[in-house]
């Protein structure tokens, strides 16, 4: 098995297309250089993404046939096509082939999802360096990650592999975006905290609110953090039991708000220890995904 | 990535340990040659164990040295230590240092778990021969299991990778013989089974009793068995999300019974379409954890 490149190998471009904005970046040795951002048009056509993300590469000095990864919202399978697997967000995705998109706008590119992307980066260079089983979860109006076992991103032909967000919880009981019914995206993620504060009386409350609401030491929302962090903490003992972890990071607004990694690991205390990994903040925030991205398509060049 | 062997490369010895028999067999060309079979002695300390499973290789010809491989229950971790993963059985294991046990009477060996062995078998011989992702989920007394992927057994330095019966479950709400609550294996296994029963009103009843009960149309037990049947395809779809399978083979006595593949494929028509792979029922049987065993070993010998 070819070992993965070290981080200061990593010399190239990435971009980042997220449900809110999108970020390319220059990479040089591992660090990026220099990023661009610019917003997300949820309701534009794949095709008009990535004219966005080529205006912004050609800005960083990007040529066709540099070294380019893409990590984007969505479901990319092994051969490229790009599906939603969130209804809520970038509906217009459909199924369009990514691979023959960027290959027309930008030359050769290795697309991938972008909390798999964020996990490879994590798992190589960030919290999960010495690890040898190691989860990515990030944890904002969703729920995405990412497996790195034996320094290798799981994968698989459909691209759903890594999709942990979409684990059923014995917590949850509502509908979740991915057609799956009690996920923990459903009750761990923003848009679950939302719903169970409107349930709870409190209408309108984003996860913002409710954690400030937690903070100041309300009752009804401390529940509902509290059930986030449980969720979490069980989807964590799942993975231990299925893939053996030693490490876990979480990451994402949600999951670096203040306090919100110590209720996830009060939490597993009430598993056995044998299903109590290392629970710790992601490191390597907003870079994560363009570094991910751009080794994931450096190391298959190799391969 | 080194390829595995084929089957028929497969020639030399194999031993399951299991909760209630011993079996060692004689392979030759991937094929079981000669079996013999003695029963386990649950209170027997593991050393006692070591010299029956010695005692039937040598009436098989075993000479130290040729190829063997172990598959045993309970947890065996990178190191050689067998750990007992559920306190109802074999519960003399304590922590137990297979590799120097074996090396002591037998010569050098590979010891896994055994529903690990059996899933590395049905994944590059069995059910899942034509597979890129896949899983054999056992469910007899327990629920056990291993992944395949890639044509590789996914493990874990801990020995934990795959133990997927002790995933938590939206249907459950028992205890679990692993310690953690509310566990696959607590409501789709036979103790479970077993135990629902008891709570419904029919004490003494074991799992084969309430399929019994079942398949002559009572109410009650078919209402325990699609209960089973629903955690299972839960379980699948969570091991779907986060590994992208594409085939689940199912075995173990209660995983082969009549018409309960059937119930697993209906219960999962509830789940959305990316999380149902194809669902068989494993092929091998009893060869299976002796040839997956055999295959672990010559497959570590070559790489």
């Amino acid at each position: 098995m070819t070992t993965p490149l070290p981080r200061t190998a990593l010399t190239g471009f990435a971009a980042d297309l997220g449900g809110t904005k999108i970020a390319a970046a220059r990479i040089h040795a591992g660090e990026v250089a220099e990023r661009l951002i610019a917003p997300t048009d949820p309701a534009a056509d794949p095709d008009a993404q990535l004219v966005v993300i080529k205006g912004l590469l050609d800005l960083l000095g990007h040529d066709s046939g540099a070294p380019l990864g893409v990590a984007v919202a969505g479901r990319v399978d092994a051969e490229g096509m790009w599906h939603a697997v969130n209804r809520g967000t970038l509906h217009a995705i459909g199924d369009f082939s990514l691979r023959d998109g960027l290959s027309r706008h930008l030359g050769p590119a290795t697309s991938l999802n972008d909390a798999a992307a964020a996990a490879l980066a994590e798992g190589l260079f960030g919290a999960g360096t010495d690890s040898a089983g190691f989860a990515f979860i990030t944890v904002s109006t969703g729920v995405g990650g990412g497996l790195v076992i034996g320094n290798r991103l799981l994968s698989s032909g459909n691209g759903l592999a890594g999709h942990v967000g979409f684990v059923s919880s014995r917590f949850a009981s509502g509908p979740c975006g991915s057609g799956r019914m009690a996920t923990v995206e459903s009750i761990a993620g923003g848009r679950g905290i939302a719903a169970a504060a409107a349930a709870a009386g409190y209408e309108g409350r984003d996860a913002r609110a409710v954690f400030d609401a937690a903070a100041e030491g309300q009752d009804w929302a401390g529940r509902i953090v509290d059930s986030s962090a449980h969720a979490m903490a069980s989807l964590i003992g799942d993975l231990t039991t299925i893939l053996g972890l030693d490490t876990v990071a979480i990451g994402g607004s949600i999951g670096l708000a203040p306090g919100y990694i110590d209720r996830i690991r009060l939490a597993l205390t009430e598993e056995p220890e044998l299903f109590r990994p290392r629970v710790v903040a992601a490191r390597l925030g907003h870079d994560a995904p363009l570094i991910g991205a751009l080794a994931a398509h450096l190391n298959k060049e190799r391969s």
